[in-house]
């Protein structure tokens, strides 16, 4: 497709990121300011520095940012010859989208007097956003150049933005560790604008889309970089105490269960019950997803264990024959499967939720029943207790607030899979150096690949996987000898 | 040997998984409830939400996690061709062992009327279990399959929970950084088993034995990230305030003085000074190892450090010299070296805290003294010290307290020895997948390895260092096309 | 040069590493002794344990040693054969510079009665100087034994002392992240000793000098890992409260904006727009050395993000235009680029520390005015609060603490240059080890490269880029071929 177009970032790729940063520059010296915590000024004279917001998210701030960066970087690096594309453009695309989501998010959510007011939070909650943009760009990996992604980002975060209001704002839903308004969004956002995106000419897969041993053992360390530190992701935005502990507790023990559960199904649905590496790499990580909705609801340990077993059980389905069916008959590549790791265990928490709202007696939450349902406070109740949105102290019973999930859920879906179709129509204008079909999963499109490997792939005249032999050695290079062999 | 037998996992790995899985859910749904740090109706209705116990644990946790998982996956992954098995097993191993441990220890420490009491600090202490098994598994690495070690698993938690019972609880043995009763335990454990898992054929070592130059680039970085969190790892469970400090500066310095020595001293003992990276990746940090006996006491920064130059300088003889003695005169195969960076380093760490306990005067704890020591504490001596656990303020005087620090450290000993020993035995049961000697330190044996790797092996007529050349260069391929013309 | 001299390490590296070991064990054994943090026996009685300064710093400790070990070990191992050495080697150093540094700083800071009194934060100040020199050796990384870049140390770590007692402690200047005292004085140390043991023969360039594919992907995760954590090191010695809020967030802004802007400039200068991973392995960063100076500042956001995006456009253009120009007419070679990422940027950010002062009205400090800038307090203001080094509560004005900023700039830039290169000098003496030419970026030198490699070298012919094309396929083992070749 669109070989009569370039494939050249240059110009393009720094006139989009100079105009972006000018722009955001603009934005920072006319409406940015600083918070209450961040505000020299704002101090009182004997302020107690160690109730400063700071130290109640630095650390899993960082932990949140090893994860989008090393962690996702390293997961998305499986490809033989894409790893440079994977691990820079996750950082590109994580930066640019956050520094996106500060600005929007700012104004709809931390605006005063005209001014954003700007502390770490607001940085932690803008990594949030951004992760939909990752997750999503999962979908759509090697596909796409980083021009598009980042015009994708350009849609995404105000959607997100929007949903996320109508989901948790205007509709009361509970979702702490964001299964329904992160997973669910990204993942049929990336759905969506992959529909849009759909390349007739790899239906039958692609030469360069394997991944060598070296770059799917990275991948899986990288895996295991997200599993670690899953728990601070699910739990930062928690209520600190009992809940914040509870939503801990929950992630660890539903991402071992998936863990565990990922093996035994790897070995059971494939050839002489060999382990399936790229069925490690997702599966172990689906519980995560799930439990978010109901990390910090009194669902016990056994539930949280269910939640792991069932996720990475679907999980790996969803690899085996859900891909496959989605990529050949509807017409979706899922380049990433994200569709497995983020939409079916996204489903399977969000519907998760409702059941533990129905079936958790009140009681099992004591004098913390409000404080993990907010929308369920009567009117009034507490002079004390501060009003964090809109709509509020609503006095819903049980069974009202889980028509509420189910209502976030719906809208979420059905917002992102139509915005990401929009988004993806965009993604085709002809002039966004999206690489022709036989230059994807290819970095030196839009790298530069060292000397050595030049000279080699010039005197080479590979291409086929038997002769010579040499060439499949070493994996980023038989790569690179194709694409030269090609041109 | 065992050629007879299928290797293939499937059933066996699915069935032992699904098994465990279904049984520990059983036991969650039953008996596993929310403890006191956890439990929302068990909230007060004005609780100090900072109080909370997961504020004392959790970031430590996370060093732990990244340590056992990313750090010692790395580190194991050594060899050419057997990466995915290193960095997938010692995951799924460290899940299973902490499940298990969770519920044994549960029922033995956490329980209360007749239900098990789960916050993070359960998956923590389950955590310290989980590492022996990681240990002892260093010992036979390559020559066992995941269904072998998974078996291991559960003949060695609740042997060690047994043993941590009789040395720290009835023997009120004190070991802060687990030195005894994880490290040497785990060591002599693993030990056993590779005595009852002997294979003469392995005896002159194995062509896939050796390290690619990538592999063991990457297990250098898992040591760095073992050394960078061993701090954590020692401190965690010591007394907060001057103990807790007192142990990460020890075991900074100790690890710090390890990872000079071992360079001299690999640089000495090597042809030429080449520096071994095998010495650099174990003994910088044996220190680590040794400092756990003693971590909270005050046996001043010089001794950190003279533990730490005696450790390091002791494992790389006992690689130098020991291992291959004990391997072709004892028959002890010792994979990677367990008993250089665990066993001796463990044993001078314990005579280290005897030593310790007899020269340090009291005075040099004042007030903190029967923190450091509960069974020295006089009996009724305080209403408001809490009693920890059985047997405790005892009055024994130091030299008493050195005398079942002894009998701690024989009893660690001789128990994982046998018990390693037997369960060894088990492990040659003829069904549990063991790999035959051609096929060890091979991922292909139990990895889907990808497509060009195997065209490749297909066409290969290899298994000789010098012909033909080409298949020498990347390593992980060479070691699938040998094991497949083998075949 | 020097070929007549042994390279071997053998003896040299063992007797430097325990002369030194054995020195500071004495050291230690007759001058340190705990702090008021570490000591059992000066806690009182009824101490709040969770007031221990080990709780303070404890996290962002265990965060820098991460950056300085996992990070910078990998990103300096971005050449295909010298990863060994870039990873092992900064690991030596950095534990080598520490301990040295630790009896430096103890003598002349930490010092009371004689004794040297030890806590976390001496070993965390101590790493803030071996910092110094991990940044010096980039610039002669691949040329220099370990043994030189140890004498090094050995030189460097007493000047930075003394050159940030001068600039902090005398002078007055304020600099939280380490801008002027650190990077300024590292980088143009390393370029004094890089005058000193310029290599005409390396002029050209060498072709072991290049990355492989899979090394400069692992660099630039290294590179993520030092960006990820980057706030911690500059907020880390930062006043609780506010100014540390305001670091974190500063330096994450400006981390955001340099890794967007790394992104365009590279693609807008390179042939066809394709990414230069090694300005994205750097640039990236460049935000994060200038804003150390300016960090506690009231600089607003905008400000900060006006920071990283001069910082990395200069760095890139340093890459492009000054490294080539500095080594071929100026006999400065620069291997890593430290002067693009350390010392431009450091030039940029205490420039912008002068500005900053200048232009910030006081109101914007309101109480905490002369907590950021102690010597513009007046004299006695308020007898709580603590002297905390020489020449405090000064009154300067405003222009005349950015007087002395500059001042503080000018004596970091003269002596670290004047005392690096006299370093260089006594680097040339000629029983160092030092690699001759052909022999640079070559880690088997000084590394033992496992059998399969030696095999296959000794029956190759090659050191040749075009000729036999299959050794150039996989990058470290063609570095050992040519070098056993050339024996």
């Amino acid at each position: 497709m669109s070989r009569v177009f370039s494939t050249s970032l240059r110009c393009r790729l720094p006139f989009l990121l100079f105009l972006f940063q000018t722009s955001l520059l603009l934005v920072f010296l006319l409406f940015v300011t600083y918070d209450e915590h961040t505000d020299a000024a704002a101090q009182p004279s004997h302020v107690d520095h160690a109730a400063n917001q700071l130290y109640a998210i630095f650390s899993l701030f960082q932990d949140i940012q090893l994860m989008l960066l090393v962690g996702l970087g390293l997961l998305l690096a499986f490809m033989k010859g894409y790893g440079f594309s994977a691990v820079a453009n996750n950082f590109l695309l994580a930066n640019f989208s956050t520094q996106w989501a500060l600005v929007i998010q700012g104004f709809v959510h931390h605006s005063q007097n005209g001014k954003i007011r700007l502390g770490l939070y607001n940085i932690l909650t803008a990594e949030f956003a951004a992760v939909t943009v990752l997750i999503s760009a999962g979908a759509i990996l090697g596909r796409t150049s980083s021009i598009q992604l980042l015009l994708m980002s350009l849609c995404e975060i105000p959607l997100y933005v929007a949903c996320e209001w109508v989901t948790v704002s205007y509709l009361q839903a509970v979702d702490v560790g964001g299964t329904i308004t992160l997973h669910v969004f990204a993942c049929y956002f990336g759905l969506g604008a992959s529909i849009a995106l759909y390349r007739p000419g790899l239906r039958l897969g692609h030469p360069k889309e394997t991944p060598s041993y070296i770059s799917d053992l990275l991948s899986l360390v990288g895996t295991v970089f997200l599993w670690v530190f899953w728990p601070s992701f699910v739990a930062v935005l928690v209520q600190p105490g009992d809940a914040q502990h509870r939503a801990v507790l929950h992630t660890w023990i539903t991402l071992s269960a998936s863990a565990v559960i990922s093996f035994a199904t790897s070995s059971l649905l494939e050839k002489e019950g060999k382990l399936n590496v790229a069925h490690l790499q997702n599966a172990t990580l689906a519980g995560g997803v799930a439990i978010g909705a109901v990390a910090n609801m009194a669902i016990t340990p056994a539930g949280a264990f269910i939640l792991g077993i069932i996720s990475s059980l679907v999980c790996i389905l969803g690899f085996k024959y859900m891909t496959p069916f989605l990529a050949t008959k509807v017409r979706i590549q899922d380049q990433c499967g994200i569709h497995n790791l983020h939409g079916l265990p996204g489903l399977i928490g969000a519907v998760g939720g409702i059941i533990a709202i129905l079936l958790v007696p009140d009681e099992a939450y004591g004098h913390q029943l409000y404080q993990v349902f907010p929308p369920r406070a009567p009117p009034l109740r507490n002079i004390t207790m501060e009003a964090t949105s809109v709509g509020e102290n609503l006095a819903r019973s049980a069974s009202q607030q889980a028509l509420f999930q189910a209502a976030g859920l719906g809208v979420s879906f059905l917002m992102s899979l139509l915005g990401g179709f929009l988004t993806g129509l965009l993604l085709k204008l002809p002039f966004l150096a999206q690489p022709p079909d036989h230059l994807c999963f290819d970095d030196s499109l839009y790298f530069q690949i060292q000397e050595p490997m030049k000279a080699l792939s010039l005197d080479q005249e590979s291409g086929d996987f038997r002769l010579p032999l040499k060439l499949h050695i070493s994996s980023p290079c038989d790569g690179k000898a194709e694409m030269k062999q090609e041109n």
